[in-house]
């Protein structure tokens, strides 16, 4: 698999409309409604990349900064910032604004990784490389490699003594 | 009002997954679903032009040409194609494809007119003015006074035989 | 095939209460729900003339004349207005009241066509022959040639030029 | 208030198609689903024949006999069947079939309650009378009295031994 | 099939938050979502004991003392009261409160009954037996003898005469 | 504010049944649905625990590894591990399995934390104190502090040289 893709390959923007039913009784959208309208726009930039199926593996800490009220416009856009070997990690950045007013404020941003499958077995399949083409693509496809760490560390599936990446991160030249 | 807007002030790209409850016993995309998604990505590229709610005033003719399944990706694209007095024309644009693959092809398109209306007295209010940019909006934005004629005709408040722009539209250079 | 149905052998009556996520932030049912609905009960009513899955094929100029509020009673009737070759043609008819009061007033109306699938090749097939039984469905049984004439121009499929009947629609004596 | 209403006063038709949201993993409609339908069928029934808003009181025994699937048609038929002093008793008649078929057969019936409110005090408000005009009308009008009885049992309100029209339904004249 | 299973074996417990698409224009909680989401919380319970998909059978008199108002919680409990032949009797307790208040007060109860389904016949199948483990328990399976003739009797399975354990029910000593 | 509350004080337990909305094309729950539930059960626990509404201010790490299957259950458990000045961190528990199988096995878990709510200025109020009960509460009790440091510096309101808990928690002995 010698294909090289790039983010404009399978760059999506989604623009939702927060109805009645995704807020609060207080007014304001419920974080869990949020990230579903994430994952789905990440799936679909995902799958757009790796041509196949795909499944969230993860999403990294997302925090919730400003309230978004019932009637605001909501825009997603997925980016893949890199591929692994079977998965790729998407980057989501979420803005929102009045439906009245034309400017739009940058309202969250996470990262979600995803597996892609085979149509057949079903099993994790190898996914087409993805090469970033500006500067900020390649600062977000460096870090990659430690927001991978965290997550190995988290889900218990590497020692944090073992994260080398993310170790150097930490230290200090003071250290 | 001297505002004047252009396309880029409110274009709305709105990226759906076709869910299984959005489809007919068959798996195909139901029309209806289609109109909805439409109306809401128009709306909001309408709310954003004239930076006020709206509601939608008119749909005209549209046709389902290929059929859509359960799991394809649609991105709608709202534009800006000329402002009237208190209500603007909007086109969308229906592009789908299959999630695992990376081409799109148009499915449908549609002109649909919205109303502005005053926060207070929920009446229509004048919106401000819009400026085609390049050759293709120019041609949407001629032709949209034929469009208003036919909606006139239709919904009554205009006879046939007033219809000036409709009536040369039909005529052959033999009559 | 040589049934002839009538419009009682397939009329389809669906209420519906308009409830908070189908409005927008005025309060205003949405119209692109409106279509929705309109397009399950025309396509149910379609499906019970063909005795056969349908798909929609298209719709016509809608326009929305009376806000429609949340918890609001709507009522569409589909009626069959003509059978083509393996499409046919659905009236349909909304009137909307508050739930609170008895009368109903007419808010809007529309047509659509669907094509009856065959349920092995999925391709269209035959649909059964239509009779108009009363006045007012001859009238509109005969206007849905132009109807139809219009359909063929609007999606490229007929020239201005060709569409005889609607010609002489716009034709009048002083002509 | 000497305002006699009449069935055909508040007579409520609602056509549903069963989704595949409304099914369980065996295809076959659940149960609650239909239920929910029915509650809103029968409750724009009794808001129409009481000008008021009103809230669900009690659903008698429901019972579910034939299974109805994923893409088959519902038609639920509302009537008002008496009305007693702040609330009403309506019949709910459920029909179902193939979409791709003419025929309907009747799937469920069920008796619900509902309380007119008073839209400042939201306190329960005198509804207007009720007329039977046909034979059927009289038979379940009269019968009302010993549903009724059953459902002040059934909430603790009666005593078994004061239901004198239930006791005589269940007493055969050899007692 | 010698299994005997308990409450404990099967108990379940579903919260939900009433969304503004679950009221009425009062913001009034409309019965019939409270029964869809019973229908699905007794069907769970009544699964967990069959090991088989269930479909519901009926559901009993239920009646709504006190209004449920949007962002209120609702925990829903349900437990096996029976087990008959392919049938078993599901019991559930409905509490509510604010979601800003620690007390929660019963709302609704109601019994279920439920079908087991073969898995590849789609036909009734034989259901483990149950056993109640405490005072409270066997009162409940005990009148569920006389809950299953009402049914009999509703669903016209029974004549009112036959009822022999209803019969008894309704007789004071006086008789 | 002296209160100090307990995990028993707010615990929720959510069932939810998987339906075919929420899945993907492959019939597996899409993770962000999965993520909506949690919110809105973490969301109850923290209301409950802080009598107040709540808002979600941040989701950490969260990743999926089973896949979960149309039809199949999910028991989310919400449970307070720790309070601080004026949000809480929630721990949240799921299990999936079978309908039709007994055992349920752990598939996610995760941290999310809430802000209070003041009724009247929407601003943030003191939470109530809590106190952890058994030796497993405690243990959540106490790494809170590390996860808060994470969040601080992940939302960039700390520098990762000023997170003393998490630099230890990084270092081996042998440092």
């Amino acid at each position: 698999m010698d294909i090289v893709k790039k983010v404009t390959d399978s760059r999506t923007v989604m623009t939702e409309l927060v109805m009645p039913n995704d807020t609060n009784p207080l007014g304001d959208l419920m974080g869990g409604n949020l990230m579903r309208w994430m994952d789905i726009a990440g799936g679909i930039c995902a799958a757009r990349h790796c041509e196949a199926h795909v499944v969230t593996a993860s999403v990294d800490h997302v925090s919730f900064k400003r309230p978004i009220k019932v009637g605001d416009v909501i825009t997603i856009t997925a980016t893949v910032t890199r591929a692994f070997n079977t998965s790729i990690e998407v980057y989501l950045k979420v803005k929102t604004g009045k439906v009245t007013q034309n400017e739009m404020a940058t309202s969250n941003s996470a990262f979600m990784t995803f597996v892609a499958l085979d149509p057949y077995t079903h099993k994790p399949k190898q996914v087409p490389k993805f090469e970033p083409s500006s500067e900020n693509e390649r600062t977000l496809f460096e870090s990659a490699e430690r927001r991978r760490e965290i997550r190995l560390i988290l889900s218990g599936r590497m020692k944090a003594k073992d994260a080398l990446g993310l170790k150097a991160y930490f230290s200090t030249p003071e250290d």
